[in-house]
């Protein structure tokens, strides 16, 4: 049994790392922070946790935090940076569901994040929490950057043919679509009902804090240079990322060679599931569940897409952390990560 | 280890059985049929199901029904009857989760289902798997009528004041608001998203099939003969039931009486949630999970407004089902069905 | 041709007035205030206007607002009131779409508004902008209290019966469901489609700013004292009421009488449609029109439901203002309000 | 005043069509066309047409359709090309707004309709209804082929850049959005709310009819050979299709040229609406209007990405039908198309 905390428990990242760890056999979630909702409880704010959590939110204190196994932070970019250091130093293990530790150059998180890396010492040893990519680096760290969620769609999906070296890396593209709760519990105009439902529109498609993640991930996981057109589309869903992404093979490559490279590539994998050639996954056929569905299409020759899907908050954030956390401390992974997807 | 099987298998019931089962620490799962889907995998039809069964759909055959300790159905209203006695007398306990045993009266059920009933001589044994309110009848029982989605948020919400004897019986009401999948897993061109989304509308004011049911049970459990106006609408989402219920003192009451009343009633449920006084609860607070979550208001003297809501695919069918289940094999209620329900 | 005004113009209200003003061909629509925006164009802020208008948003000036025949108040409560009594001075008509002249006692109206009324001695003359009630009264008046969008389809269901002297009015109840934008165009976190979306939530139970209005005009057209129960409902849609109406009768009238009682009372109405015996009508059979659609039923003899729906912006709020201008002004009540309602 | 028909009148087409052209001051519409529906009342199928029309549907009857102007084929393909030949032959002008006559070769229409074509003779001499390209054709055709609504989002979207020879032409890529009315007014079970909301999912990754439409027109157009990848998508909303358009540049281009050939390209039409630089169109904004809008992007240096939104059933077929049939009657080309999209 492990004693676990979690800064920052007031969105959606948050609540849904409540609800997994409270389902999970080897852990006692302690503490849950947040300065604005300090005192009251997590019930009262998440109807779903009333009769299975009696907690109540607490200021963040690194004094009691420090007493933990493992913290998570599901905190806006900045916050991790600041707490990280004396938690590590301390003993504690750390897992960031913000942005601080996914990108290993201080210029590049600057650029993207507006705001200078306060920790850069130990940026270098955080592990991209990707386990399908990065496991061995994973389980021998005790900093591990909670990948963003659409990267986490759009990597699953791209690196078995990257790996084999079967494309041309100056024309990748990923369509994404995701839904509104990957923009937070916030309380913004452009995310209330009467101007998201009914109605699709693309945003950042100039630049996005998750293209730089992705092209450097990808290049570190293939070894080659490659550029990345990212575009995130807003839906009127919940939950759920769709990537459909776009590349063209630099040979000749059968359809059954295409589909066997990703069927052994993710063979092991507990939370990948490569579906029949040609199939067309569907968001809902993962919400709430811990698992990337990954379909190839080879329209015309030369031309591959590949369907790729998320929770966004579940492998796109909680779930996948939780997973993380499982490598951290020898658990067997898919612990506590069982849950069907909820369909309808 | 019990070994169970599930008649009628494809649709959204169905679904719901087989995730829920497929957690439950005692059951085997053995047999789903279906006619229509003989020979297919459970989870090319619902890929949520994709990794977590292997089996496939067969033809309903009573001599492999037989074999097994408990047989589900979730089926249009007709077959359960059909099947069951054979069943029963094979020593097979029956839950049918759809209408053949909740009216005890055979000239009622005809007049509302349109077909004579064909078992009057097990109707009279099977229980009324509403385990609020006929626990140990269901204990005793080797038939059980799982009750109707709406029936079952309206009765928990109507049930203790009636029961307290508080209630002018002439004048109740219940305004009931349904996700579609309600509606049930069926082409209907009335059903399809261009049609149901950013629309409310009414269906069956003058006469629905649930309000027999919900008025001979309330009679039953109350002992006082009753009417009431039940008045179902048809929502643009896809879980979930919102029972508005309108009720008349008989008498002065004071507010904290009232809401005392529930909470006592209540107290050792684990599956029914009494919200503070004059909450207002949310379908997606029950989203996935067995509970029912009520709420009390007293807006003028007099008038009483009972909110409850129920995931009409779990409380309000295959988890009551899971619960029921439980109750006949002595297993503990709640096994089985200790998910959080999925926020947001 | 007319010289119109619009106080508070980056509501959904104001939106949908801008859109009906810029297709009535008597109007010129030269004014559109808004603190916030000022010097802003309305097509940036409402993409749907681009190429319609190039209007831009201005500061408030009443020495500017003076020169109009008309101006529209689409602004929170409070506002209309300090503005109104120079406007009528100098000879410009009023139609207020907030709620500062639509309860006639100050008392009240501080009661529900939190704020004492400025302008008593013109909210005796104000008439109240039901047409189908009160005709007359609007085309005399200098200043029209638009009513709210739940009152709107609430009155015009129970008045017939209430005109007919046919209702225990004791008893009355009114559970309504709104679309998402009745909430107004504000960042609220409760409005974020996460938290919307796939849910059903009553709000209000025990008291709302509807209620009293309701009442104190169903009174005064009926001649009646009574009391109704309001209780609101939020649903995952963007626009539209459903009105479900409950009230008893206080003698036994045939179900043809009933029917007859609406065709008759509503006979010459162009914006009432009263549906077949036993309709349910949709909300999307009125979105984007000026209508409201009613069906009445008897499912129990002396029990009556009548279902009533609009569009809450339309003939809710901004439809009903042009309507009410067009009496204000002599031009034909339909002038302007012809489009047919979009479906799907 | 011209005299009109509608063969197929009970799908979201034909609705939209009559919707619109109920509001042209310029058309009767005599005969709307249904043999299943024959003898009922629009109205009644379709209740925001209530008040409106009293037409009813009758068999189609080519010796009544004889004697109108111009009849539109709202029907399945297959239908038009039988029908249509007769109805020329007799003067009648003919708009198809199903497949027939948008592939000029029979050989290609056969592949992806399986269906021979059965009118070859004039299969030459249909016009290809989008304006913006085809105007004098248009104007000087008896038979329009009314162009696929994916079509026209992706043949506005691309065209400009294309006609300018500024793109490589081998890689265009069309990742497409559409609301589920494009699917059609159809009992089909993946249509339905619980399967559709709350979900996004691509098909016809591997193929679709739309991609040999919008290769052939955009080859004719633009003088230049070109493959193009078409990714639809189904999304949970009624209305709307968002094109994302991918295309690589074959010198380097400014962004203010960029912008200006669009801006140049489309200066003179009324229904094409090209916003600021770096913009992001959404679905709302053209709900129930016949607009296009797009936006231009160069993300990276030679990297251009198109945003191209209209409403399926409005700019991509009812509207652009009125549209077409203003230029064969030589009415103003926006005459009955001045409704404001209605948002929100």
């Amino acid at each position: 049994m492990i004693r676990v905390g979690i800064v920052g428990g007031t969105g959606y990242t948050g609540v849904e790392l409540v609800r997994l760890l409270l389902g999970h056999p080897k852990v006692r979630l302690e503490i849950v922070t947040s300065r604005a909702e300090a005192g009251q409880s997590l019930a009262d704010h998440f109807p779903n946790l009333r009769g299975h959590t009696t907690l109540c939110y607490e200021e963040p204190n690194l004094a009691r935090l420090r007493g933990l196994d493992l913290v998570f932070f599901a905190t806006p970019h900045g916050v991790a940076m600041d707490m990280a250091p004396e938690l590590l130093a301390a003993g504690v293990r750390v897992i960031d569901l913000g942005a601080d530790f996914r990108l290993k150059d201080p210029a590049s998180y600057e650029h993207w994040y507006g705001l200078a890396h306060s920790a850069t010492d130990i940026l270098a040893e955080a592990s991209y929490g990707l386990p399908e990519l990065f496991r061995e680096e994973i389980r021998n760290s005790r900093l591990v950057a909670n990948p963003g969620c659409y990267p986490t769609a759009v990597i699953l999906g791209l690196h078995p043919l990257l790996q084999a070296g079967l494309l041309h890396t100056d024309s990748l593209i990923a369509d994404c679509k995701s839904g509104a709760s990957g923009a937070g519990r916030t309380a913004r105009l452009g995310l209330i009902l009467a101007e998201t439902a009914d109605n699709v529109q693309a945003y950042g498609i100039s630049g996005h804090r998750h293209r730089p993640e992705i092209e450097s991930v990808l290049r570190r996981s293939s070894g080659q240079e490659l550029e990345l057109q990212f575009s995130p589309h807003l839906m009127p869903m919940i939950r759920g990322i769709h990537a459909t992404l776009y590349a063209r093979l630099n040979r000749s490559v059968a359809d059954t060679e295409l589909q066997d490279t990703y069927v052994h590539r993710y063979a092991q994998e507990p939370f990948v599931d490569v579906l029949p050639w040609g199939s067309h996954p569907a968001t809902r056929s993962v919400r709430g569940a811990n698992v990337c569905r990954i379909a190839i299409h080879q329209p015309r020759p030369g031309q591959v897409v590949v369907l790729s899907v998320i929770d966004n908050l579940v492998k796109g954030a909680a779930g996948q952390a939780l997973q993380n956390m499982n490598l951290l401390f020898d658990f067997p992974e898919t612990l506590g990560l069982e849950p069907i997807a909820l369909l309808p």
